[in-house]
């Protein structure tokens, strides 16, 4: 298993309806996470920023988040425009990655 | 068990010195999470930012805190030194709470 923390801004005209989006996300959503070996998946806000925290149990973790974006299309389509990419995230990165600094 | 998710700043010029404490915690820090009831404990970095993940399996988090903060006073006398507390951070606060907006 690995931990892995990510980053990114919500707008803040967007945070309401994100919110609201994921108190209820979409049964094919919650589905994908699962079959795409995510576990114990987490997300947190505070001052425009999401911060997410999951542990993967796969084996290939570009792949699984490859098939997760495919399977969860519609849902990004209404998520997507809510964020935006931290200032240093890299062009390839939507979610920028975080450095684990302490685990127990 | 109740998810939590704080977040803090830390001094570029003490981020490795950060980072060099946190890669040998003092055993004395390791005991005192155990006991004041935390559990799966990650501190992630990016971007100035520190962000922690922690479960907590006690019945009285705010005694435990204060317990913690009680036992590990020489770590804090290195690490607090580090950090800063976001802009948004009430005056009674360090690490600052997020708010959870998704669990899976």
């Amino acid at each position: 298993m690995k931990r892995y923390g990510k980053v990114i801004k919500v707008k803040p005209e967007k945070l309401a309806y994100y919110k609201k989006l994921h108190a209820n996300p979409y049964p094919e959503v919650t589905a994908a996470i699962t079959e795409c070996n995510i576990r114990n998946y987490s997300i947190f806000y505070r001052d425009g920023y999401l911060f997410s925290y999951y542990e993967y149990i796969g084996d290939d973790h570009q792949r699984d988040m490859e098939k997760l974006s495919g399977m969860t299309r519609v849902w990004l389509a209404e998520t997507d425009p809510c964020q935006e990419p931290v200032a240093s995230a890299a062009a390839d990165e939507w979610w920028a990655d975080m450095e684990e600094v302490f685990h127990q």
